[in-house]
């Protein structure tokens, strides 16, 4: 669609043009850390942005790689946060999905080896998904410790609690080649308020590929795999009538062309400007499938095309 | 030289071969790992061919890139298994020469972030290069924790300890591109007697690559700076001259190859005769530098070539 307007290829846009590309759209994603908020902070607007688009018959749906918490406690954090009319059945995260995956899509029998945090073995396990009890043995070592004997699967996602020991035991299970290797995502890093950063999934991930001499198969974004679980429970997607709102090129702006959706990449988080030009003038295929469609400075901008609405509508 | 004998390219020698291949060699090189021992076992025959080679005036060094343990505890480990003849300056570990690229290459001036075993910190400090302390803080986080203020090289070992804190700090010091990155090798894995297998130095750095977004220097083999080192400590050292005898196709054998030295593979390790072959096959010239140009079963192979010459000078 993005094509009818002229604009295609990282074009800045403001009131007026994104009042039109909304109207053609019926399905907004929007990722969530650098999208909406950063940390527990709304970004400035984000919840009128939201809640109008919510109030207007759009479908919201949120698509993050963020695998440490359960979608209950997104929920909360929405309400928190002021996005009271936000519902667990709108929140797409890594973990959920990965739930899915490993129930739906797999059907693993057996136990799942996870290095992540409580919110990702909560997930799975809420979808009857058993993984190995993490004991705890300050002593142990890999040489000498307890492995499970029926893990069919390792799930690498972010954690904060990644230890030595948890990188060698999910290697040797690996070693089974019916074992599953799946990450949440391979997000490399994510950054702090302080300026310091958060080593992201993609970095354990590329630990455990490097020990294994296996390939993870990806979960979250840019993967298809999300889009596909949105489709699957709400009925209607078209990709032509979706958007999908983010701030990283290499996850958000790369799914939209992986699943075929228009993309605004918003400047309040990870990616700026810059990057996406110089994406744009290369001659590769693969560089360009992380250019996005649209830019705007902030989510914020989209009220001006809300009032413009609402004054037409008066 | 090799190809003087007609042989050149995973050529399986034997006792005349190996003799006339050693009548041409002054430096031999050899890989200890999976090549002399594995573990803490002698590779049956190696004290022999070891100790024969230094009687008969063979300059022979080790060259590892087992990061774990100080030079002045490898003698103890050569002696303790039967290579009593075996000095401190003959043995080349990839800690010994992080700690010379640091002192005498770059010339740090500044803390080193070390993620390694104690053995790789001990032989930095040897070299009176400070490295920032490891403090015992078990419920700190990468949002609250000490940065040293002065860490001007980050650099990565094996390390049993590795814990999800130190590899956030290493990537907060790399945000600064003053900052040093280095690797004391890439070794993605090392087998271990059970049939389990340990993540290598490779793996963590592999973590530390994404997580910073930048490239690590490599010190140890497959990287030439290890023979840089030997040719600094012993005069007359001429490639051509020299054989590394090692059992990993892509440290020990490239490493041979970016040198310019003739390698022999022995079976004895990680590496197997198939996996040799599928790489001489290979229309690729980097898989070709992978390719041994001799290969023995186990080192003792070299034990008749001995017994030969023995005869021949009775």
């Amino acid at each position: 669609m993005a094509g009818a307007f002229g604009l295609k290829g990282c074009q800045k846009i403001r009131g007026p043009q994104i009042r039109n590309l909304l109207a053609t759209k019926d399905f907004i994603l929007f990722d969530c850390d650098g999208v909406i908020w950063n940390g527990e902070t709304a970004i400035t607007g984000a919840v009128a942005v939201v809640n109008s688009l919510i109030r207007r018959g759009k479908n919201v749906v949120f698509v993050t790689n963020n695998s440490t918490r359960p979608r209950e406690n997104y929920v909360h954090k929405f309400c928190r946060l002021g996005f009271t009319d936000v519902m667990l059945e709108q929140i797409f995260s890594s973990s959920y999905c990965s739930a899915l995956y490993l129930r739906d899509v797999v059907k693993v029998c057996g136990q799942v080896f996870v290095i992540g945090c409580d919110g990702l073995r909560r997930e799975l396990q809420e979808a009857g998904i058993p993984c190995v009890e993490e004991t705890d043995e300050p002593n142990a070592t890999i040489f000498d410790c307890a492995l499970a004997p029926d893990v069919k699967a390792v799930l690498v996602g972010h954690d904060d609690k990644m230890t030595f020991l948890k990188l060698a035991k999910a290697s040797c299970y690996l070693r089974d080649p019916d074992c599953l290797f799946l990450a949440t995502d391979t997000d490399p890093w994510h950054p702090l308020s302080s300026g310091r950063i958060l080593p992201g999934s993609g970095s354990l991930t590329a630990a455990l590929e490097v020990a294994s001499g296996r390939k993870a198969t990806v979960i979250g974004k840019p993967s298809r795999f999300m889009f596909e679980c949105i489709s699957s429970q709400f009925s209607g997607v078209d990709p032509a009538q979706c958007l999908m709102i983010g701030d990283r090129l290499q996850t958000d702006m790369l799914f939209g062309s992986n699943c075929g959706l228009d993309t605004v990449l918003t400047l309040t988080g990870v990616s700026q400007m810059e990057e996406a030009q110089e994406y744009s003038n290369s001659e590769l295929t693969s560089d360009r499938s992380l250019v996005p469609d649209y830019v705007v400075d902030t989510i914020a901008d989209f009220l001006l095309a809300f009032d413009e609405l609402e004054e037409q509508s008066n």
